[in-house]
């Protein structure tokens, strides 16, 4: 089996060769060309500008990989910023000794996630680093898009908008978790994994207050950013949150919240009350929304309520440290 | 000594103290706010776009460090597109128990370099990883900014264009190799790390036909790849070529080609020969460009020709493979 060695990272002849005929041929803008270091676009007005890195492990899991994660993680980076997601870069480091073949799958993903999303990938650099230096493959990208709205303003949420998440919770954590294989059980989670982009971009025509999706910290994480940021209070009712009984069955056994496990197609939308049912309607039009659901609503200022099923309530916090490391 | 644990890369809050702390009050756009994960920013028209991923061995070196490098690698991606460079984000990697201290100088520098380049760290992300998982930090930068001309197109280049090396050779090669101190003795050669966009940003009123930094592979890599895709030669003269006596000394006790080590801060300029001795003048003006000189001439098809010092002529050939791992 063929392995990737120093030689293709060094910059010369075998790297351009290693780069045309793993990377480009198989991301396609145009297969006979080099990729260039600089890539020239066309952009207008606000542009939205994004990156992010990819540790995960491990690098295959059921519902995706390292690659196609690399692609959703950015692109729906953008596409709740209120862009519109169109190119994007691709970093990859990669030990010395790593199989060719893995790595065609991983690229062969990333392609097909691209296509899927409608984005292009556009610019690219690879780096091999000598075995033992890291454990498997590292990838960023970064990502830029047109602007048609602005869902980061804190100052735009109201009291009274509801809370709606597009997706059921904490698949991604928990498809990851099992993969591991060290719980001394097997199971059947597919991450969540997925680009929310196309979803996201029909929601412009309504009064989308607020987007984020929730990846590392979970629902928790991302509702406790926003109460901060925006100093407004939450009320979510248990009852409502989308979870997959076998998910949420996981999540007990283990001790984890499913509001703190990661997502990686779950995006959390603020809009007006008047706003929500064509928001959900809309929403479950597409297959990454069809368990899009109102959970709750802004209440005034402070914490994070949840009301529990039997009529408790109590406070949702930040979680505070490393749930589960290597997630994303 | 304060440590970086995998809390730090977890997303709850103490990601968000951390990456507040430790990156936001120095990258300081604004301290008090959160870096968003994507940013919003103004472009028009044509924007080049880039990445590049930073792995170097050591971290630190004379003349800079691995937050340095990640700026000026990407800045000067842009720029010798024939872009204004404007944006960069910033992806780092972090191995647990890394110490903080020493990740603040490096981020330290990296808002130095970019200052000095005029550029804003507009959106970043972080992960730690478990020990052992990474030998140190890696850093990716990706960029935009506004196109100027286009210096890309290999259809651009005359015979006759004259080539400009805007520095001389090799010096953040030998400077990494030195700093890792396995050679026996030491020497003092600073890397040529820097930002070269507003010198070449000062070279757009001329008739500039094409420009590449000459990194990974050197000067040798840049001419062949030239070649390769333009379909021209070069004739270049050996006795005209750029290099400190003591960096080429280095290079020859090693058995390394200068024409082949690698460069941070020296571009490969083809502009018409009328114009030539105008850049040259332009170029002096700048720090980074005080050696800068005409090397020789875009020559017909074919090959990289050197014409050594004797008269004798040999073919400077693509570099094969990895001739010093981990240098950017």
């Amino acid at each position: 089996m063929k392995k990737i060695g120093l030689a293709e990272g060094g910059g010369g002849s075998a790297t351009n060769k290693f780069i045309k005929e793993l990377f480009i041929s198989r991301l396609g803008n145009d297969a006979s060309e080099k990729m260039p270091d600089a890539a020239h676009v066309e952009t207008d007005g606000r542009t939205a500008f994004t990156t992010d890195g990819f540790v995960v492990r491990p690098e295959f899991f059921p519902g995706g990989n390292i690659g196609k994660l690399a692609v959703c993680g950015t692109v729906n980076d953008l596409a709740v910023s209120g862009a519109k997601a169109e190119y994007l870069s691709l970093g990859v480091i990669i030990p010395e000794g790593y199989e060719a073949e893995r790595l065609e799958k991983i690229v062969d993903a990333i392609a097909e996630t691209a296509k899927r999303a409608g984005v292009k990938i556009v610019c690219g650099d690879t780096k091999v680093v000598e075995k033992g230096a890291v454990d498997g493959l590292f990838i960023n990208t970064a990502g830029i898009g047109r602007v048609v709205n602005d869902w980061t303003v804190f100052e735009n949420i109201k009291d009274g908008d509801a809370v709606i998440l597009t997706s059921d919770m904490a698949r991604h954590g928990m498809s990851v978790l099992l993969a591991r294989g060290e719980l001394g059980f097997e199971g059947n989670i597919e991450s969540d994994c997925a680009p929310l982009n196309k979803m996201l971009e029909a929601l412009h025509e309504y009064d989308v207050h607020f987007c984020r999706d929730a990846t590392r910290g979970g629902v928790a994480a991302v509702l406790n950013e926003i109460a901060d940021g925006a100093k407004k209070g939450f009320l979510i009712h248990e009852a409502d949150l989308p979870l997959r009984q076998d998910v949420g069955n996981l999540c007990e056994i283990l001790g984890f919240d499913p509001l703190s496990v990661a997502n990686e197609g779950l995006a959390v939308i603020l809009v007006s009350a008047s706003d929500a049912s064509h928001v959900i309607e809309k929403l479950k039009n597409f297959e990454e929304g069809r368990n899009a659901c109102v959970v709750g609503f802004v209440n005034g200022a402070g914490r994070v309520i949840l009301e529990t099923a039997v009529g408790g309530r109590r406070v949702v916090d930040m979680p505070a440290g490393e749930l589960l490391p290597r997630i994303c």
